[in-house]
């Protein structure tokens, strides 16, 4: 059926499975990274990236580089807040406390909302912390790779509109572009951050982002110049429009095997309506959760409402480690994750449900995960109650 | 004979033509970026590129990261100078003045020594800039892709280790790595940054270095944190160091199906003596200037001692321009560059002479490449004289 070799079905919150058309575009044939067909392709790509993340507004910036999604932070705080700037931003697990590490690199003004793990900032907690001071951006991780913990950029929007309509709006997407719910224009978002290897499904090695033109202006009024080179908007800011008017254009070679592995993945997610495929996230990550709870376990995020639908970040049994059971997931071809919030990191697993093992039900894989849990569990010694 | 489809030959200074075994490993199936297969085959990587850099000083530091080869520059402008940091820049095209923007980005206070275009900076010039200030770095881009302009690396670090051994040296070695000799600890270099798309004969989309011992210290000894997050050398050595020992790490998710070609280019670069791969190198390119000079036409860099063997920058005739010549080639299925360097970019074309290209004589590149030459330059009109 998958002309893949044989090979453990991955299902960490990230590299994803990958289709087989999006993998042979991997191998495509040197070409000419100003050549036209290229530049076709990378042009398509971006306007592709529009409709993903739901923009119809000609200001809206879409950008693609070369880079693991992490590049997205550098970009946002190299460009979008100066020195001195404060930053609001809200933190649902590990990936708050780096963004924050990364403003501060780049001489901005972190203060961080801290929820208890497994949780996030409340909405009065977010309304409160904006009406005390005046922040130039908000930062929201909507899944929180570490936690499984979803949070709300539609809500956070709102609130930001209400109280403090002049801060940027500013969504670490990585885990959750191309499975969870995503209205850039609807919402009023401002930047949207994501990478290749999650729910959009293609290889790593691409730093993918979706700037308002209110962020773009932000940047044109800077008073000082970006605080990076490689993540410099003033050098990739016209090199992203000339691809996507089709016109050859130079500032860093660009990779064009994964540019046209993420051509073939985002027209093959295109095809279809989006809601379509955020409802076979939200079933999929359903059955996973409910054997979950079946197995007498918890998950990290304990309200519902809060639970990623690409991901579930389980509560091991007490005593037990990744160690303990990951192994024994491998024997059945199925590889999970470990921790990764530092805290805890041996306490807990990930599962990861989005792409191709989400949306490819004959591929079986999301009922090959739960069957690897569970013998997992009990390899491990763990007594289903 | 090659398991490729038909495609035209890209003889570009970079990318380069693929080995079909390279290609191959791009559409290696999904694997975690923290898990044994993968773990393995990044940390043989690291160790390759000791051989490929030729150091077995310990201390030395290889570094692969997602991104384009241009990131290179600003881990170094990050990390090894600190805001008003002076550093020499020698200028033999383009990419000094790029260089030095990225320097200038990072609060560095770049000098840069100018040639005319072909040229580069003389050894006696290179020893009065040292000598008359003191200089924390000197950067010396080893062939500058817009002009074919070679340096030479060994001759900069004689000179720094004469008149000013306090200062680092860094090498540019974009498109001279895995086609230039480069011997890091005999010729006393600091850096050496590279990128995968070029002789090293990967596809785009990794930024690639050596760091040496002193630079390690260098960074270790900063009095202010580094200037970048993604690029920071806090972030990335211990993770580079723990690839290396074959431990899980993770800072941001590498790009496994690239970092498993670079695996297979290298292997098969060090499967034979360097200097063999040198010669190669060197041969190829002489068939080319040869060709050149044959058809009555010049190169950028006039100094025969001065031109890069990875490719050939040519004037084109009075009056023709790329756009001239260039489709010509293409219809005999070769891809040619245009000019690079913004001052005379319509008066130029740029060939590159690189990787299975000039290993693999059977492929009949190089003839091939010289073929098109001619034909083009005829087709637009051009007698030879």
């Amino acid at each position: 059926m998958s002309s893949q070799p044989p090979h453990p079905t991955v299902l960490i919150p990230g590299p994803i499975e990958f289709d087989d058309e999006v993998l042979q575009a991997m191998s495509t044939p040197s070409e000419s990274h100003v050549g036209m067909p290229f530049v076709n392709i990378f042009g398509d790509t971006l306007t592709m990236l529009r409709r993903l993340f739901m923009t119809e507004n000609p200001g809206s910036q879409p950008i693609v580089l070369s880079g693991s999604g992490t590049l997205g932070w550098d970009v946002v705080s190299a460009n979008l807040v100066e020195p001195g700037d404060d930053v609001l931003v809200l933190h649902s697990g590990y990936f708050g406390d780096s963004f924050a590490d990364c403003l501060a690199t780049y001489g901005a003004n972190p203060t961080q909302l801290k929820a208890p793990i497994g949780s996030r900032p409340s909405p009065e907690e977010i309304e409160k912390a904006l009406s005390a001071k005046r922040y130039k951006m908000i930062t929201v991780t909507h899944t929180d790779t570490s936690t499984g913990v979803l949070s709300d950029p539609r809500e956070v929007a709102e609130i930001v509109r209400k109280v403090s309509p002049g801060t940027l709006v500013v969504v670490d997407g990585v885990c959750s572009v191309g499975c969870e719910e995503i209205r850039f224009d609807d919402w009023g978002l401002d930047v949207v951050l994501t990478a290749s290897q999650k729910a959009i499904g293609a290889p790593a090695g691409l730093s993918i982002m979706m700037l308002s033109q209110r962020a773009v202006d932000t940047f044109k009024s800077r008073k000082v110049p970006p605080g990076s080179y490689f993540a410099s908007l003033k050098n990739w800011l016209p090199i992203m429009q000339n691809y996507e008017a089709k016109k050859p254009s130079y500032f860093a070679t660009p990779s064009p095997q994964l540019v046209r592995a993420l051509n073939v993945s985002l027209k093959q997610i295109l095809s279809r309506p989006l809601e379509e495929r955020f409802e076979q996230h939200r079933v999929a990550s359903r059955k996973v959760k409910d054997a979950v709870a079946r197995l007498g376990l918890q998950q990290l995020a304990a309200n519902p409402a809060h639970q990623a639908n690409g991901m579930t970040a389980i509560w091991l049994p007490e005593g037990m480690t990744p160690a303990d059971v990951l192994p024994h997931a491998a024997k059945l071809d199925v590889v999970f994750a470990g921790g990764l919030h530092r805290e805890i990191a041996t306490r807990y697993i990930r599962i990861g449900s989005m792409g191709v093992s989400v949306t490819n039900p004959k591929l079986g894989h999301i009922d090959k995960a739960i069957k690897a849990l569970e013998s997992g569990l009990m390899a491990a010694g763990y007594q289903i109650p």
